[in-house]
């Protein structure tokens, strides 16, 4: 299957490539934080213990719907993560840069 | 020039194309608010017509360096683009999806 897979890539021309890497780039899987954290094989317990916090705290930020960029990073870091916070436009995309230093001592 | 650089791209092998693309996507630009505003061709006062606020608020989101999801949401939509959040690993990124539905009454 692989073979055929690589010959029928070869086959493809430039622009069909090109074109299919980037919706490939484009439709990133999509989940919420809590199976993030099961797909990268972390309990809640392991996370609450990286970021010196109660178990319960994790449940809590996990079931959120809206919270501070810092706290979202701090999680996602203590994954073994980094965010990325991006402005999608129909002509491109770009990272927000405000918030890059915020966060990293919260999960030290 | 236009055609230059197609002949040169049609002269790479389709894993050299997949490589550049991937790498492309990789190194999205990165700015801060007020330049991705500025960027948009839009004003403070532009933006804070949109939002229902006065401009100094506006002046004020541009500067923090910390912020609710939700607030950072409705700036991005009032500017037309659309909030992404992801949290990217080694070996892969994911786009998380708890904030979808917040922020978009703010922002209308």
């Amino acid at each position: 299957m692989t073979k055929k897979f690589a010959n029928l890539r070869a086959q493809m021309s430039p622009e069909s490539l090109a074109r299919a890497e980037t919706k490939a780039q484009a439709m990133l899987e999509e989940m919420p934080l809590n199976e993030l954290r099961q797909a990268r094989g972390l309990s809640q317990k392991m996370l609450a213990e990286v970021l010196h916090v109660q178990q319960p705290s994790i449940a809590k930020i996990e079931k959120r719907t809206d919270m501070y960029i810092s706290t979202l990073r701090s999680h996602i870091e203590a994954m073994g993560g980094q965010l990325e916070v991006v402005a999608r436009f129909p002509d491109g995309a770009v990272k927000i840069s405000n918030f890059e230093d915020i966060g990293n001592n919260a999960a030290a």
